[in-house]
C-alpha cells in the first residue's frame, strides 16, 4: 500500500507539503508540485478523502458537464478518463452531469452539480456561447472553468487549443507532400471547433496560392458514421483529389470505408488525415495521420484552476502533428 | 418543438398515460409502455422536468457506478451514452460516479450517489463481488440494479448477457468456417466477463472433440495496447493457428496491427474475430466478426427495473452473432 510518506519521500519534501498541494488551500510553488505530482505517478498513490468528507458533510466533488450527444465515442471516452483520475489525484471525486441538446439543458446541467454541492464544476460546451459562458461564470459562487472555449473575458477560466493553427500545421504538412487538390470533411456546423478546423484549411489553401474549392468541401457531424456518409458524398461528385483532410479521427475512419469500397487504396490513391490522435486512428490500417490534442495536460490544467489556489497563467495548449502510414505524396 | 400531446397522439394513448409511464409511479401495462417508448424515439421528444424538480428540491437523477479504469474505450462511452439518453426519456438527469481501483472505492461511489440524493443507482461493477454487491442491495433504501453479473438471489435487480453462451455460439461459427487450431485472448484475469468467455471457448472446443491448447491461449488487459501485446505474444510462440478470437474488439483491433506488422493478411493468413460489436470493428478494414451485446436494451431494462414498479420477468440478455469480412475459411 503506497502512502503519502512515500510520495513525500520521492518527491523530496514533507508530508505536510504533499498534502498542501493535494488540497490546494495555500500556495505551493508550481516546480515542487510538479515533482509531487510526478512522484504521486510514479508510486501510484491514491488520496482517499471520500469516507472522510462524506463525514463532514462536503462532497468534495468536482463536476463535470458535457451533452450526451458527445459521449458515443473514444474521444468523450478519453476526456472522462482524465477528468476521473486527476480529480481523483486531487483526492476529488468527478461527477458527471447531461448537458443534453440545448443551451437551457446545460445550464440546467450547471444548476444540479452546483445543487449536489460540488465545489468546482468544469463544463465542455456544446450549445452554450461565448456570451452566455461569460455571464455563468460572473454569477456564480463555484469556481467554473470551460473546456475547448477561448473566452477573452476569461481567460483565467478556460483551457482550450487553437484549433485553426493545428489545422493550418497539419496543411503545412499535406501541401509539402506535394498534395494541392485537398478534400474536407468539417465537422458538424455550427461547432465553433470545427469552423476553426475549417477556416485552418482554408486560409492554408490561400497562403499557399490555391483558391479553396466548394467542390472540395462537405460536412459531417463528427461521428464515424457521418465521415462514411460525407466520403460517399465526396466520392459521388467525381471532382479529382488526391487527399482528404477529416474534422476528426472518428470521422476519418469512416471516410477511409467510402475509399476501400470505391476501390481506392490507401495512401497509394488517396492519403487521408484527421485530427484528436484517437486510438482508432493509431491501430487503424494504414495507422492515421492525426493532430494530437494534449487532452490530458488540458484537463490537469482546468483542474489545476479549479482547486489550486492563486493567479494560473492564461495559455492556450498546442495540437501536435503525428505523421503515420496514412499519407503520401501524389501520384 | 415536440410536445407530451404529439407522442400520446402517435401512441394512440392519453397525455396522461404517458405521464404515468414516464414517471412510473402507477403500473403502465408492458404493450402499451413500449408503444409510448417507441413514439418518444420517434418524435423526439425530450421531456424536460429539471427546472421543475429543483424547484421541489428533488433531484430527479439515476446515480451510475463506473470505475474510471473501464472509461477509456468505446464500449463505456456507448454504455453512457445509453445510461443518459434513456434516463432522460425518463425524465431523469443521469450522474456518473467514479469506482476507481477497488471494492471499497466502488462503494463510497455508491454512497456518495446516495448522499446525492439520487433516487436509483445502476452499478456496472469491476471489483464488488457477487456476494458484496447482494448485501448492497439488501441494505439500500434505493433501488439499485446491477448491470453485467448475475445475482442467483437478486434476479430481479441484475440485467447481464451470458457470455459462455455468446462465446459458444461464436466458436459455433469459426469451427463450422474449418477453423480447429483457434487462438484465444482472453481478457484481464479476475473479470467475469472475460473468465466466462475463456470457460465458452475451452467448452465449444471440448466439444468438438478438441482439447484445449494452452500455448493458443494468451491474456489480455481489454485494451487495445494490451491486444497488440498478446498478439505479438502469440505469435512470438511459433505455434500454428489458423485463427484469433479476442476477448473483446479492442484488443482484436490491437492485435489485428500484431498481425499485420507480422506480414500476415486478415483474413487470408489469418482469421480474427472479437466481442462487444463495437464501432471500431464496423469500420476496420478488414470490418470485424464479433458478437453484438445488446446494451442499449440492458440498459433500458435496467432503468425499467429502477423507475417503473412492479413485477419485471428476469432474465438473461442474448449476444447475436455479427458476421462480417474478417473470418474466412482456413487455407
Amino acid at each position: 500500500m503506497v502512502t503519502i510518506l512515500d510520495v513525500a519521500r520521492l518527491a523530496g519534501v514533507s508530508k505536510a507539503t504533499v498534502s498542501r498541494a493535494l488540497n490546494g488551500k495555500v500556495f505551493v510553488r508550481e516546480e515542487v508540485k510538479e515533482r509531487i505530482f510526478q512522484a504521486i505517478a510514479e508510486t501510484g498513490y491514491r488520496p482517499n478523502q471520500l469516507a472522510r468528507n462524506l463525514a463532514n458533510n462536503k462532497t468534495n466533488s468536482v463536476g463535470l458537464v458535457i451533452t450526451n450527444g458527445l459521449y458515443n465515442g473514444p474521444f468523450f471516452a478519453s476526456l472522462t478518463y482524465h477528468a476521473a483520475t486527476n480529480s481523483e489525484i486531487h483526492g476529488r471525486q468527478l461527477v458527471l452531469a447531461d448537458g443534453k441538446h440545448s443551451a437551457q439543458e446545460e445550464r440546467d446541467a450547471i444548476d444540479l452539480l452546483m445543487s449536489l454541492r460540488c465545489e468546482a464544476i468544469m463544463i465542455y460546451p456544446k450549445y452554450l456561447t461565448v456570451d452566455e459562458l461569460d455571464a455563468i461564470i460572473d454569477n456564480s459562487q463555484t469556481p467554473i472553468v470551460v473546456i475547448n472555449r477561448e473566452l477573452s473575458r476569461h481567460l483565467n477560466q478556460c483551457v482550450f487549443v487553437d484549433h485553426q493553427q493545428s489545422c493550418e500545421t497539419m496543411m503545412a504538412h499535406l501541401l509539402a507532400q506535394g498534395h494541392t487538390r485537398i478534400a474536407f470533411v468539417a465537422g458538424a456546423e455550427g461547432s465553433p471547433t470545427g469552423e476553426k478546423r475549417l477556416a485552418g484549411y482554408q486560409q492554408a489553401l490561400r497562403r499557399a496560392g490555391i483558391e479553396p474549392d466548394p467542390q472540395l468541401l462537405v460536412h459531417g457531424a463528427w461521428s464515424t458514421d457521418s465521415g462514411y456518409a460525407a466520403g460517399r458524398e465526396l466520392l459521388a461528385r467525381k471532382v479529382p483529389f488526391t487527399c482528404i483532410l477529416a474534422g476528426n479521427d472518428d470521422m476519418a475512419i469512416g471516410v477511409a470505408k467510402a475509399c476501400l469500397e470505391a476501390g481506392l487504396r490507401l495512401p497509394q490513391d488517396v492519403s487521408l488525415a484527421g485530427f484528436d490522435d484517437s486510438v482508432l486512428g493509431k491501430y487503424y490500417n494504414p495507422s492515421l495521420t492525426t493532430i494530437h490534442v494534449p487532452m490530458e495536460a488540458m484537463i490537469r490544467h482546468a483542474i489545476d484552476i479549479l482547486l489550486t489556489p492563486g493567479e494560473h497563467a492564461a495559455r492556450s495548449h498546442e495540437g501536435e502533428l503525428v505523421c503515420r502510414e496514412s499519407v503520401a505524396p501524389p501520384k
